[in-house]
């Protein structure tokens, strides 16, 4: 689905209203040069689909799979119960109650099947979360990991040298 | 599973840790005599097996599924994605979230997947829900429910009469 | 009060700001050529119109109630006091709180007198529920609903058809 | 009930399982020798009664009515919208919810019918609000609340003469 | 502070950041012809002069204190402390808490000190309740309540009246 | 009240059932040989001494008050609203709603009038920060705190040596 | 950083994004006339110059450090590690949950290590909590605190000069 | 510390009143024979440890580290800062707040620095989670969850094979 290299990282989401937050994984692995794919497919509108796509994964040489979802988040824990691949969840803010319900829906598994759980809305630490897995065994990934970490430090010191103008700014809204 | 008579209510549960609460499911539709089957089915952990319960379950001539589920309590909504009787949610307070967590997972569905919920513990109330349903094709049924309503007014007058007693009974610990 | 047949479902709400998202479940009702009646009554402001709306509705012929109602959203457990119908509650998020006021004043009732309680908002989902529960005795409404939750994995579908374009698109903001 | 005087305050509670909690009411008020009546009465399982108590109570001389009630509490509110007597909810921490649940159905009410509400499980003050309101108009339960504001400072006093023991005393546990 | 008459309510609020909401009090006292006084008075920034209001109400004739504050919201426990009269809680929405904090830090009084509390932002509520204490001996404002009471039922029924064209109106933004 | 020495710390509760925890603040205290005073004083139920404590407080001497308090924890904010001495709050868990109440109450002050707040019980916290304020000017309590530290650490070493031991000992009930 | 003198407050943030909110931090130190000093500083995008700030504060001559963080808000118990310097949390409301995120990762410190935690947002607090610990041995800005706390109440005797134009002005939004 | 075979996963954890829980990943990862090491390590009362420990994990051979903490749970957070590798975190249920405290501290992670935040006091999900990521790479591993998730399944059965003793048991305490 993207590109000709086969995905390793699965990233599937329950709505198409989900695209805006998780298209942030999406940048994030193509930062890192890991071939993925992308999918709608909700726990509770399309089963089937989600239920193939789980028990098909590991044979199709998926190694980690991100899932995002709100509300009643099952999507994670759907595809968990169905894969012996690590699945993570990206727990969505998409309703009044500001992604609470996605968070608990998402990391209270039973004992047996875990869902490793992110931020709410955290699409780009799931993605860095992949990374630093599939890195475990690719030392190209692992150097573009301290790169990122280094960089992250850089990036604050840059700001610290306008720190003075920033202080000045235009005042909060 | 109980008797002879074709089960018109399934009453599932993830764990058999949940047997002391979901119990008061089973006793209550005895008491109103409504034919029922029950079945541990984990959402997670027997996924497949909850898959071909919720798929088949239209066909074999249940009515109403009750599922009773803790902490990211995925059972109810992983069977209303997969059939279109009624599915009636128990959360359960089996983690330390005290069922906050079951409850928001079993009531924020998403449009178009129902999962009618009740209260946290609630699974008396999910079988009289069951039986208020059947009862809409039932004569008998809503007689009984009728009598069941006066029975608990009739109950707080008896009460009632021994008030003074009560109020005067042991203090509380 | 909505054409000629006979209302199976009654939908109610708390006050006029409700209809706003109460009109999903009106809508949908509609989609099902479910026939109903729509009533602004409120437990707190209107009670003598609402215990008289419980109280006849079964025998007026109807299914269902439908209850719409935010902050300490009475209405749904004040009809069913009143009635041996199933009724369904939509809390509602229109307090500070989100919501959250709402869906615990509808979804903890007691032993007893049972709340078929839907996501915050999930006024979509309520006629659905209804749907669901008509069905059981009407073969048109069944495949009503099968024809629905196919649509809903196609729409998923046609979705993914597009999603490379959706990835691409504008920014979150 | 108590007494040969007619009774000023109404002590009611959804169920017997809040007598060990409203006790607290009714010995308060007997401490301030202020005449009441104690009533079980729920909003959902004896909703009649509730509503012919509401509707009475004014003419038959109540000027206060407290009510008892937990999970989703609407006894208060039930009452409130059936009288134009002060009525005030205290909320009761008898689910798994610890009483939030309670609270908010109790204290959330919309414009036009208040209720007014007192922390969870709390009875005592439930009836020092209501002899409060009572010594509007009442010169000695004026003086009886003078004294007994006078009294909380000195049991104070009194603690404290006894710190140095109370401080070695038996560890927490 | 308004008009001839001396006041029988205290409207204070601990910040003028909330007139906005307590504005809607001060209308209510007026519907109804109740005598008022409206203070800015915070318990924590202007501590005396909160002490010296609620130590000498009594004397000067009020009979009721409303309390409008947000965040860790002291004020009406602060004036509870120092006064016999019956003091109304209006919780604030002020904080990115929404209220919650208000609410808990209103409500959850020790005993012995009961501040009466209404919903977040109740500040309409709080004045009716207030209006409901003073009824207690004064004829013209039971007669007031009585018609306040008919008035919310009528509007409703209006409300109704136009429900047709409502549920056609502008979709929910 | 404890010893010849002026008090530098005060630590004050709303209430002799308080001791249990903040009887941690006062072993911490003279474990650091910090000079206190010890007191029971409710910001609702001995209004008038809270406020004498309050205002005299820094011309007797005192550097700090710790003020423990549960429920609608007003303490200390009552305290810092009448003095210029560094407050600190330990919310108590001695309600239903295990210390959130007194959390929320005490850490969300208006701007102007800071409560240092701790963790929910946290009264040996309450204490060393109590230390490390006054340890800013006085070089013997530095090096107790880096000793304090250093002993944190080593303990943890020492932890470590039973490890084995202690992670095959009785199972976690 | 900011001027000749020595700073004796450190004001740290853990992004550019919180500067909106931390600026009155800064504000108010300078409204005191106290030395600072401001830096980004992420316990986990730059873990090494956040030990290293906390790790060298004490000897550069700091006094007290307030750390302004969002989300799980390590800030403040990273450098509270590594400091025995009174360490003032603002937990920011940077995420969907507005702030209780921040503030329970904040305030929910272990024995031994304490964080001052303030109010969500509640940076200006902060900046005077940390001036009430300098003014401990300052006598003039014990002066300064003195008429910071007179201004308070005079400007609310200022603002209740213009409450009637105030109640009548434009109705809230 | 674990055997001669060098460790894979570390299990690291604040406190050693952390042992009861934490003693679940420990063994399971005996279970799945996955070499291990053990350490009580806490991110503020011991930081210069977990600072070596983080950067040291990777050279030395770690391929996942599990972090078990309650409260202001920082302890996966600290080491995910220092470390390239995978972060798992289990929140501990050790507060009066039941582990909310500690599930928002574990899992609000800003961008850049993942935490795979299992459940409350899931530590069992947290080793598997470990063997899941492992598995990637090792046959054997993969083979072994394969049993895993068999056995589940079969145990579920095994359940339901008694399930007519287990529902007629003792009633629920």
């Amino acid at each position: 689905m993207d590109g000709n290299e086969r995905a390793l990282v699965g990233v599937i989401m329950g709505s198409d209203n989900d695209i805006g937050v998780m298209r942030q994984a999406v940048s994030t692995l193509k930062e890192f040069k890991v071939p993925y794919e992308v999918l709608i497919c909700s726990a509770h509108r399309s089963p089937d689909r989600a239920s193939l796509y789980a028990a098909s994964a590991h044979e199709r040489g998926l190694r980690v799979i991100i899932c995002g979802a709100g509300m009643a988040a099952h999507l994670a824990g759907a595809i968990a119960a169905l894969t012996i691949l690590p699945v993570i969840a990206v727990p969505l803010s998409s309703s009044p109650l500001a992604g609470l319900d996605a968070l608990l829906s998402s990391v209270q598994m039973p004992p047996g099947v875990p869902v490793a759980t992110t931020a709410i809305n955290g699409a780009r630490n799931a993605a860095v979360l992949a990374v630093q897995i599939l890195a475990l065994w690719d030392p190209d990934l692992t150097e573009s990991l301290k790169a990122f970490k280094g960089k992250m430090a850089e990036d604050i010191d840059e700001k610290n040298k306008n720190l003075t103008a920033l202080l000045e700014g235009p005042a909060k809204k």
